[in-house]
């Protein structure tokens, strides 16, 4: 099913922060249309250019300012949605409380269209950003990480939008793949961070309290080195360090890809157990850890082992899959942080999940769509 | 049904800024429990002495923290219910991202018990408050509080928690009614707000950027007199303002209550439409406006006129709520904004709602309760 001619918005709100727009509008036409009033709408990811909002919805997509903004759940006040039978609903309220009956919408957000298509919402933006710091920032490990995203929040009133991990692997990955991008340290450290602060206020000194922040967390022992942009083609370059990550994985081979989340806090204990079941799965296999560490959220890719052959390699996805989902569940984690289902993690969704919460999901898609018409073979 | 002995804290994890409760904890003790591990638990409203936190989810409540943190719904991340077969569904993750198929916990939050019981949950939590500045000030009316409201996002950097509005006869009946609270202004003015700015950065100036605000907005003759506190002790002068309206009502006579909202900007509006409203259903009946102003969420109260027989006035609530119920639905509003359905909106929902969204909640209610057991008789 294609809504890429739905594509309207039909109102701008900037006293209400609202906008409402139909299904297959492009999510950065959307945030052009909102920056255009002085507003924002904070759904931002790497697809963005090309990715319509009513699957962004349907998907209930994630990005770089979960931390701070929420999923796009977070961000959608009202719905409308063609069912299966055929009958249109019209739940477009813009309102910020609402308490009247079920809140159907819920249903639809990351439903990923089986129990209905979405065809247009009311989205909630927030005040247009006017100053911004970004900094990038050696650590002493995925504790140190940890602690100060602790002190990043408090010290500066919580104006984190963005608070992101990798590993010297990833750097080493970009540098050496990617065309232009380079590694602003001279010493060579283990692990990175990025971290952006955001405020409406244009006076806000974020680039003053990231200073004192990266100086502080120095006498801590918590930073080892840290860079703050001074301008903004200075932030792009820092963004690039993570952004480019996944594409720079593509010349060292085969990778196998995991996107799964666990308690904040519980992401360095993750990270040392997942590097141990990795080497026992496939000796060599070179773990390629980056994410949203504000949100628990690890893109824990893995990319074959130096000289292996890649199909050979490959052949252990389900297994090393196995290995990875079985220690996030035994964490209190998740499988699928903000991909999603799909058909390719139905099994994983029969295997993980209590049978109360399937049989739960399965009465929902039954009354909702009592003949499986919609996208049927996903999810459930 | 009492949970009352459900009480148990099972676990508060500052470093994943989460707590996992049971339903029958009081919302106070929760959000104590959580300062003591420097977090704040953000749900807060009048009944926090005595509410539970199962009562909080099951209705979705609002409160006074909705504009930055959201309604109770926005702070649940994981929960456990009952279901009306007796099945235990554990849903307790405490991730900010987990898209593992339909998003059940939604169900259960704002359904007033009717789908299954809430047993336990894990709450969201942010960083402490370090500080604070409570404004109080006299607006040239409802236009210029909804610009106040706009610039005080923008001017400190979204740190606004709460924006509260009353009118004049308000402050009137409290400091009228209510022992020891007194206006803190020398003129007469018809519009106020209540304008409370927090951060977990000790250091954030917020009086002075609150000043700044007051200040350039009454350039702009939005504002006409204003008072910052300078202790805890006059905030809480200036917040018995809007805590006690309700109570100060009493002793004015029968009171016809609507807790309604509309889209934020169309507040003004609303508040002078239902004014005309009221005037054609009783003649000479006192509005008592008061709400939060920053969710578009309204208690719109009107006390009976003077003179007139409490009961004969009281005769005329379906006829009152009627015309104001009509007009919040023709504004693309809510006749129930953050106090649910139960038995006393059910003929409403049935009235202001589209057959299709009906429907679609029968189908819920029937999908996961057939013998119609749980809190029959309400919402649906």
């Amino acid at each position: 099913v294609s809504l890429s001619r739905l594509n309207r918005i039909r109102a701008i709100d900037a006293g209400n922060y609202t906008m409402t727009v139909e299904a297959g509008c492009i999510l950065a036409d959307l945030q052009a249309a909102a920056a255009e009033v002085d507003r924002l709408l904070p759904l931002s990811l790497a697809a963005e250019g090309s990715c319509e909002i009513g699957g962004n919805i349907s998907t209930n997509a994630g990005g770089t300012n979960v931390l701070r903004h929420g999923m796009a759940r977070a961000q959608v006040l009202g719905l409308e949605a063609v069912l299966p039978d055929g009958a249109l609903w019209d739940g477009l309220r813009g309102l910020r409380k609402d308490n009247t009956g079920y809140d159907l919408k819920q249903l639809f957000i990351g439903a990923e269209g089986t129990l209905g298509i979405v065809t247009a919402a009311v989205l909630k933006l927030e005040p247009r950003p006017r100053a911004t710091a970004t900094a990038w920032a050696a650590v002493a490990g995925p504790e140190a990480a940890l602690a100060l995203l602790t002190a990043a929040r408090e010290a500066s009133g919580d104006t984190v939008v963005a608070f992101e991990m990798e590993s010297r692997r990833c750097v080493d990955f970009v540098t050496g793949n990617v065309p232009g991008v380079r590694d602003p340290f001279d010493g060579r450290y283990d692990w990175f961070v990025l971290i952006e602060l955001s405020s409406p206020a244009a006076d806000a000194p974020l680039g003053e309290i990231m200073e004192r922040l990266l100086e502080a967390s120095m006498d801590r022992g918590l930073v080892r080195d840290a860079v703050v942009a001074a301008s903004e083609a200075q932030a792009r370059n820092l963004w690039a360090l993570r952004e480019h990550v996944s594409e720079a994985q593509k010349p060292e081979g085969g990778s196998i890809k995991h996107d799964v989340s666990v308690p904040i806090d519980r992401v360095p204990e993750f990270i040392r157990r997942a590097g141990a079941a990795v080497e026992a799965v496939v000796p060599g296999a070179r773990p390629v850890v980056f994410g949203h560490m504000g949100d628990g959220n690890v893109h824990y890719n893995v990319t074959q082992p130096l000289g292996m052959d890649r199909a050979a390699y490959l052949a252990q996805w389900e297994r090393m899959a196995d290995a990875i989902h079985d220690l996030v569940v035994a964490m209190g984690g998740s499988f699928s942080a903000e991909h999603g289902i799909g058909r390719l993690k139905r099994a994983a969704l029969e295997k993980y999940r209590p049978p109360v919460e399937l049989a739960l999901m399965r009465r929902i898609k039954r009354a909702l769509d009592p003949h499986d018409i919609m996208n049927p073979g996903k999810v459930i």
